[in-house]
């Protein structure tokens, strides 16, 4: 089993045989944490768009849209980007069409992969056991933040490599788990330190930062099957 | 000061105002480590130059070529790219062109740059002096290998950023810096399980390597000026 990992989707075109392969999407703060919390909340599918203007095509009764513009819910949207606001009661046997920029990019990108699976440290050792079982080469695919390579999912890769005992690691997987070692143990205390971090606690969201950095907390992987991300 | 760290030469768009910032290139096996050993030998200057054909133009009594193909030293060059081929009788005084491939890219991508300085672990605090008396903001370069992120570049770049306490860190940086403080101890034994140690290894270039990993042998840094790498 061979892992490599993407810290930037400016960095997908190195990846050869994507069809054979899985992509873990990862996109810590907060997308695919997001995504993980509405699927093992009960919700019969998500769709994740890039826009607004994407998103509110699916406006009607069946559907339900969560997205953010500048921190704020945008109106004619039922939910905002928090995990926190999808709450059970709200979404169980619903679809969540929801928009994320960097995720959706990355979902978009990776669809010609064997499989494509949604990653965050909620579900990491779920993940871990899925690919296990599989048993095929994988790449780690970071979102990043507007291209640019972020600390919190590059630290996931490295957590997620570590899980994987025995693989081949490429160098930048390498990387991500040398960084991983030093740091993950204290997650909060390391993101402290990243961008991304200081451009949420402006917008007053560490909560749910610190509940992006929880390990463990579900048992569900959520993969795409013909464009709709439901659980595996 | 701020320090950014460009993963691979794919990643340098998203840096601004360039002609105010300082860029290290690193291309530790073998480019910045060779430069900085011949620019310590007393060569008077150095060209970087992509390929073979570039190098040939400039072959006449003055110039010394130095470059190799599938790990041989080419026809009518006078060097390989060892960095022990780079003897002081042989090229002190004189200027010497050099093939290397992902190393001249970076230095071409940085030349609007306020000051473009050669890396190596061999001249890490030279290096790390220099940038804290100049005082400004710092973009440092990794060659990476074929445009993919590599080990040994990007540990550097955490080695540089350990020693320039009180810096501003992007979060490519604090990756390399937290896998640096990981395993940057035991550099030859962290390398063994990089890519590009293993290409090195099956060309039988270990001595190289070894050499490459050594920390502060050389006092000098290596900086582009007018098109030619000289002595600071």
């Amino acid at each position: 089993m061979k892992i490599e990992t993407i810290l930037s989707p400016l960095l997908f075109k190195h990846i050869d045989s994507i069809e054979k392969k899985i992509v873990v999407v990862i996109d810590i703060l907060r997308a695919t944490s997001t995504i993980t919390t509405i699927i093992d909340h009960g919700a019969k599918a998500l769709i994740a768009v890039v826009d607004e203007a994407n998103a509110l095509k699916y406006k009607n009764e069946d559907y339900l849209i969560g997205g953010e513009r500048n921190g704020e819910t945008i109106s004619g949207f039922d939910f905002g980007n928090s995990p926190f606001h999808y709450k059970k009661n709200l979404v169980k046997d619903k679809t969540i069409v929801l928009t994320t920029t960097n995720g959706t990019k990355c979902i978009e990108i990776s669809s010609n992969a064997s499989d494509v699976v949604i990653g965050s440290f909620l579900n990491l050792s779920a993940v871990a056991n899925y690919l296990k079982n599989k048993d095929k080469d994988i790449v780690l695919f970071c979102a990043g933040w507007k291209d640019k390579v972020n600390l919190e999912d590059s630290l996931f890769a490295g957590a997620l490599a570590q899980k994987l005992t025995n693989a081949e690691l490429d160098d930048s997987t390498l990387l991500c788990l040398d960084a991983f070692e030093m740091s993950g143990k204290n997650l909060i205390k390391t993101l402290q330190k990243s961008n991304h971090f200081q451009r949420l606690e402006r917008k007053g969201v560490i909560r749910d930062i610190e509940y992006c950095c929880e390990l463990d907390t579900i048992n569900i992987v959520p993969i795409l099957k013909d464009g709709l991300i439901v659980k595996s």
